[in-house]
């Protein structure tokens, strides 16, 4: 069902790429077995995905998933207060059916927000369509828009991108390959994942998709993710798990409070594995959130990867905090920094902007505990108990050549505790301004 | 004297231009005379700048401001946590000498922050030598540096400077020039600026020099600001003034909570002017405060209009908020917004960012009852009462032709009260990338 108050996900933001305590993940191989699963892998799915002419004349811009039986669905949205008309579509439906849903229709190249009433209307009408089409009611469809904002809808192409996808409906690869294309906005790449895991002598799936939200860094940058899984779970403990994965996935990559109107998160679950049901906090339940968490890692991964002019990823941990959200809160201050970004796009080891972000955290941190490292495993200190050890020397050649890395890690040891979190950012580059200078036009 | 527990400044973030009620100014002519009066008109103060090797060779790096009575002082300062070595002293010094000073010292190229006690020391002998010379108490003298942080500063270069810039100390444009030079970093181009005001038959004179804060919105570039004045008025006065001109000023131009360890503010009173003291709030003080405020916004301008590889400065303009906080919160998000900044760049009328800017600021707006202009008067209304008005119409010709403007302003109406400020801001261009890449290498 969907949780209108979740205040976890983004108000702190989307993103992120993190195991709150575990932390022994590594960025290229991640704990958990994440393969290249598709969305129509758990048993009773089927997708399809093309393009109609929303976007540019051949590029995907649609996409349907279908559940041959009704879902226990999970959604988390957008706390943004311009909500966009889907979005708000989508909260009555799961409200309407009690946390069922069994399709979902996205378009993009136009997000359908700040478009009042109108808006709404055609936000039911896509639902509306889907459901004739398949025989459901439309309160079972979810919908999603991503793409430019204050314009109506191209309704004529909408309709007809469904009437098309619903006779396109399949299974394996190609069907995969479509959905997650025809998602993308400004990304790049596709993004998938999947994940499988061994419940009551069942095995469970779990796969994803994901569209980047840009340079994850500014606002308004989509972020959409749909989870399939064949799991029996109840709606309530989905809910439950999906909140837990994203906090420690897409709520720690570099964005702040920074959200668009149509960010959302669905989750669909559709019961075909035969695991014995999760009805409650137990064993089977962290198995399954562990699961879902190293996927939604995974998806969070690649959106950083591509942000909008991005090269390098960078990870910041955060050590030796009081707690986990005077950690969080200087994490957050780190990855955002457009100065940092700007660092690490520039292979610059000006670490100054590391420290001094932390101290605009809005937490209480004591340069005289702080201690920065640079590299894997702490390799180089160039900040101890409050003093630089730089002073007085030449640039040193290792911390040089950690800096031109494509990946690099920042730890960060507050000294003042045993609490550790990570975040997850990407470089600001020029290309990043030429995307977005030039949008609409 | 200090006011450690400043709230409003730079917790709001620096800069900004803006009339908090009377919003009469415009852009180009504010609504108070400010003329070019340099750092040295007001009486009793004398001043020099140059070059010593700081920086790169020849360019200036340092300004010594000195008063011929012990003045009045008020400051505010940086509420980050990683506070420089000189924040520490001033605030040190402001106390122990009761909030009087005789001096300041400032030096470009080196920040002298994230440099544990040694730093300290650096500040304090940068007083003492400056004391020693002028024969007044250490404490007496301020101090502020600027530039790369974490890097011990090069005292001999410095002392050396200290020792030269006594004997050059002066008035006139020469002086107040190399005063305004001598503070720069990634300026572009010099920031003063100066106005009078009669008080009781006495004419008062202030006059200000600024050093830009880079792109402003990024933390870590630091803003200095040091403004001397004639006028007689007793230390807690003239920090209550300083503190409200601040807030309809540096307090509203795209920073957000991006602080650097070095942001500092500092007005000197020498009380030469022969005006009744001002001791407490009346007539006086508010033509006081309202002539301080204007000098500070103007600035502010400058700084904004010098960011980093700023092109074009824009003004949000946030009417019809329920209060001041409601729209402060909102004028913040817009002006913070790196997709609105791209949007002006890029002369692009992408203006959902801005309505969705608005939509997580934080505070409650309904998306019904919000309207958006752009251009002056109203020009075009894009967006009203939460419908866009520019659905299946043609791109407008104006609409175009204002964004291409060298200077933007954005109206956005809540429609829920009759509060009203304003921010100020600059765009993102490739090139404040390329500064910040590449700034220590």
């Amino acid at each position: 069902m969907a949780d209108e108050g979740c205040a976890c996900f983004f108000m702190s933001g989307i993103g992120g790429v993190v195991v709150s305590r575990g932390f022994g993940y590594k960025l290229n191989a991640m704990s958990q077995k994440i393969n290249q699963l598709g969305i129509t892998c758990p048993r009773g799915f089927r997708a399809a995905g093309g393009a109609f002419g929303i976007k540019v004349a051949g590029k995907p811009d649609m996409t349907l998933i279908v559940a041959d039986v009704p879902c226990n669905a999970a959604g988390l949205f957008t706390t943004n207060r311009m909500t966009s008309a889907p979005v708000l579509i989508d909260q009555r439906h799961l409200k309407v059916s009690k946390g069922k849903a069994q399709a979902v229709i996205v378009n993009a190249g136009n997000a359908n927000a700040s478009t009042g009433k109108p808006g709404e209307r055609d936000a039911i009408a896509m639902c509306k369509r889907v459901a004739e089409h398949l025989q459901m009611e439309p309160s079972q469809v979810l919908v999603s828009s991503t793409g430019v904002i204050g314009r109506a809808l191209p309704m004529d192409k909408i309709m007809r991108g469904i009437d098309t996808l619903v006779t396109q409906l399949g299974t394996g690869e190609n069907a995969d390959a479509a959905a997650a294309r025809g998602i993308m906005t400004t990304d790049l790449v596709p993004k998938s994942a999947g994940v499988t895991l061994k419940l009551g002598g069942k095995t469970v799936t779990l796969a994803g998709i994901a569209k980047g939200s840009g340079m994850i860094a500014p606002n308004l940058a989509t972020m959409l993710v749909y989870v399939t899984s064949d799991v029996a779970i109840t709606t309530g403990i989905l809910q439950k798990a999906l909140k837990s994965a994203t906090r420690a996935s897409f709520n720690r990559i570099s964005v702040d409070q920074h959200t668009s109107p149509s960010d959302t998160l669905i989750t669909l679950a559709s019961g075909l594995a035969g695991n014995p049901v999760i009805r409650t906090v137990d064993a089977s339940y962290a198995k399954f959130t562990a699961a879902l968490t190293a996927l939604c890692q995974n998806l969070a991964y690649q959106i950083v990867k591509d942000g909008e002019g991005a090269t390098k990823v960078f990870r910041v941990q955060i050590t030796g905090a009081r707690d986990e959200i005077q950690a969080d809160r200087v994490g957050r201050a780190v990855v955002n920094s457009p100065l940092v970004k700007c660092a690490v796009h520039g292979a610059d080891p000006n670490w100054g902007r590391i420290t001094t972000a932390a101290g605009y955290a809005g937490v209480n941190v004591i340069a005289e505990k702080m201690s920065l490292f640079i590299g894997p495993k702490k390799q180089v200190c160039v900040f101890r108990k409050g003093q630089p050890t730089t002073v007085g020397k030449a640039p040193d050649a290792t911390l040089k050549a950690l800096m031109k890395e494509k990946e690099i890690l920042f730890t960060l040891d507050l000294g003042m505790g045993k609490a550790r979190v990570e975040w997850l950012g990407c470089d600001l580059s020029r290309e990043y301004i030429a995307i977005n200078a030039d949008y609409t036009t």
